[in-house]
């Protein structure tokens, strides 16, 4: 009796450390990756949002949006993103003087991923930022923080910028 | 005598086509080519030049530089560009409203080549801006409309975009 007592205690510790919302493994894989090298791939579009705009809080600044291969794609034929397309949205200061707008440094750089399985609770795309040039991940709640803003762009697989010529 | 005579204006005929500045091929070869494709080369820096500033009339607009394979390796050495390096200024309208600054139309797409030989005029750089979306040819006078303020960045290679981070 006793033995059986302690296999299914061994069973329950096992079974309660995969349901863990903190269980490592299944934490790592939701994650969306750092999006290495972002700064060579397409540049999609680029936008400065002053004081005044009712994103300048979360967004002020110079923003420019860039897409890997597979998102790059999909923009341009205008289709639904298929799973490994990344999207990188790159915040950096905006400082003016003389008459000109310069880069200053970066505030954060905002990243989807497509991963419909992994992400299926926002609708296939992960969301992540990172603070300034650090990989410190920013973002608690993508469901709050990002995907109830994207969701407005249903249509267009739930990425704002197109590509522009 | 009269075969010797005929010889010699065929002889000064074929000299004088290579000679003259209308002289196609000659020409052809001295042209920057159309940069097919920059818009997916590495992005390099942006900046917005706005009314008041002393370069507003000729450079007003957002404008990003891009440059290709070559020249982004240069950049990021800190060493003189090899012939192949192409780097591109890219001009386009920048509309103000909304407290934010978005971008407009094409004004045009400047362009410099590396090519030593080719352009030895110009310390070895060969420049030309394209016309809006177009193939349309800008520039008539390389040395006066370009390089006379390209040659105060020398230390740089009479580049004066760095690649930012």
């Amino acid at each position: 009796m006793k033995k059986h007592a302690f296999r299914i205690t061994i069973a329950m510790l096992v079974l309660s450390l995969f349901l863990s919302p903190t269980f490592s493994v299944g934490q790592i894989k939701k994650q969306v990756g750092y999006p290495e090298g972002y700064r060579q791939w397409a540049h999609v579009k680029s936008m400065v949002i002053e004081k005044g705009h009712t994103l300048y809080d979360s967004f002020g600044g110079i923003h420019h949006v860039y897409a890997n291969k597979t998102a790059l794609e999909a923009m341009k034929d205008n289709k639904p993103f298929p799973d490994g397309a990344v999207v990188v949205f790159d915040l950096l200061e905006a400082k003016s003087g003389g008459n000109a707008i310069t880069e200053g440094q970066r505030k954060f750089i905002g990243v989807m991923e497509k991963n419909a399985k992994m992400f299926n609770d926002t609708a296939g795309w992960g969301y992540e930022a990172f603070k300034g040039d650090s990989k410190e991940r920013l973002v608690k709640d993508p469901k709050n923080e990002c995907f109830n803003c994207h969701e407005a762009q249903k249509k267009n697989d739930y990425v704002f910028s197109g590509y522009r010529k």
